[in-house]
């Protein structure tokens, strides 16, 4: 495979960019290996050069490799300015205003400022095998911790004790969370994105436990619905709804399917169940280095699916002051299908 | 004492703008409170607009006092164009160059968008009384994991696995580490931003410990250099001269004074024993709401402290190959001296 910088290249070539200015930290890693905390990079034609400061020169040799390693000793922006040349994407989504209003006054003549936001990000969708090997072991590494967690056993615990002991596990595995853990009891699961509070998990409740690992820069993303004990009737029905939906929804997932429809398959049969108003997020989002990228699956997206993407599939169902149901697994879209990262066991699990 | 509302609408009026829309998570949480990760405020004259999406309405609502809550539905940055007026500042530090444009293109005649960045900022360098207690609060406890690390003894372990244990006793008081620890050993010592490896703490080694926990959003930071076992004459001089220039430049802190002549009492003591080339980085810096913020206690820093600021003094000598010392307090400025916040002991300690 071509490497990332010259694949990038291409990509600036193609819209007509002589070079193309990386800022944002999260790019710059995924084109060039470096994990510290100040660098970016300029691509284009053949010029592959990453720039950092003294401080992390020793790390950038040691971490990137095909590309020019420039330290920069002074003027960050002025450094940078040096290597660029003719019409000049920038990172528009990223780079600050001041930043930018500086850089403009320090480029040299003949160079043009553009924006080209999320150029990188278009290569970042489609995962590698040695990125897909990555997500997985995280999402593997997510899977141990629900299991650990309800080891230990949710009821009488409070979300913020559940949740807390979670992270600290992650870490205790060498990984780090790839979000702060959502674990929302009763009415609390009624909020997508509750902060898990002091109040105390009853039994026969639904317990929504989102969560995620990063092991290597690569982050896992999934969410169980779990009952302390028997829920009643009503809320075996929402989650029979849920589970439906969410794996009608994964039974669409293959190459070339458009997101939107994906995303069409699981809010028709939620609305079907009378809940359409309930489920007010889109079905799911990408994930990789950032937990949250390229492609959205959604009613408003226009992205079509493509092999070696990895995407959520997270319907849920919330009803105000009474419960939520969210079941999300991360898959890696294949031609015919989808590779489910997620192993942990989708039927309502009752749970101490 | 005025809200910070008020009196960041008299910094807008003397700025003789109308209104100033503040963007950055950390400035819009000094402002109102507000804990969540999507919110912005508008201020100046009367107004006192605080905006965020439905899933924090509730949040909101329980969290921020003094201003307007208001929720935007759809699009972001129209919603925040509907409460923007005449001259407006925007923090152009902080916002990117995409929003920005889109952001222009949606507000009302007579709208003039300005950069003011740093704003906000300057009313953050004087902490009040609930401030300086809640930044004491997470010194004690950093101060408590130093005592707890060295408990469990530092040599044989790798700098890593002190490192975490460190972040995750943190985490386990409640509160969470405001930076990852730096934990440097004998020659990786002599990299400031070290960051921990897997190399073994050997006995009759220097080791510096940088850390900070942030509690109720308020950082702490400092730093010990300690010995695992006598380290030799040269190692004790270096840390003699560090010690002696840390507390000659704790002696000048005080109201009036100008950052620089602190920087420079310590500065000139370590030139005099010959390390002038060793101490690469500035004096100390602001910590609040951030680990750092303003003031700048540097050579080249144009600040001048004020009663309420808080810093650190942390000199350093780095000698490559060999060995680095750093020691690092965090005081509260007053009217004639210096609160020091950390209160462990300074001199050489020899330990396991």
């Amino acid at each position: 495979m071509e490497s990332r910088g010259d694949r990038l290249a291409a990509l600036v070539a193609e819209r007509e960019l002589d070079r193309l200015l990386v800022t944002d930290l999260v790019n710059v890693r995924y084109l060039t290996g470096f994990g510290g905390t100040n660098g970016a990079c300029v691509c284009g034609g053949e010029a592959r050069v990453f720039l950092t400061d003294f401080r992390y020169t020793e790390r950038a040799e040691a971490e990137v490799e095909g590309w020019d390693v420039v330290t920069v000793r002074d003027d960050w922006l002025a450094g940078i300015a040096e290597h660029l040349a003719g019409r000049t994407g920038f990172e528009d989504h990223h780079l600050a205003v001041r930043s930018f209003e500086k850089l403009k006054g320090k480029v040299g003549e003949g160079v043009d400022l553009e924006g080209a936001g999320g150029t990188v990000e278009k290569l970042r969708r489609v995962k590698d095998e040695a990125e897909l090997a990555a997500i997985a072991t995280s999402s593997e590494l997510a899977d141990e911790i629900w299991r650990w967690s309800l080891e230990r056993g949710l009821a009488g615990r409070t979300e913020l004790d559940v949740a807390r002991a979670a992270e600290a596990r992650i870490r205790d595995l060498g990984a780090e969370p790839s979000f702060p853990a959502i674990v929302a009891a009763g009415p609390n699961g009624a909020l997508p994105h509750a902060e898990p509070g002091e109040r105390e998990i009853e039994r026969g409740e639904l317990v929504v436990f989102d969560m995620g690992a990063k092991l290597d820069g690569y982050c896992s993303d999934g969410t169980r619905t779990f009952a302390t004990g028997e829920p009643g009737e009503a809320a075996r029905e929402v989650y029979a709804t849920v589970l439906e939906a969410q794996e009608a929804a994964l039974a669409e997932v293959r190459a070339g399917v458009r997101a939107e429809e994906v995303d069409g398959v699981a809010r028709e049969l939620i609305s079907a169940a009378g809940h359409g108003e309930r489920f007010g997020h889109g079905l799911g989002h990408g994930v990789g280095l950032a937990v949250h990228e390229e492609p959205r699956v959604s009613q408003r997206s226009e992205d079509v699916l493509a092999p070696g993407e990895v995407v959520t599939i997270e319907p849920g169902i919330y009803l105000p002051g009474k419960l939520g149901v969210r079941i999300e697994d991360l898959v890696a879209v294949t031609q015919d299908g989808a590779h489910n990262l997620s192993a942990l066991p989708k039927a309502l699990q009752l749970v101490d």
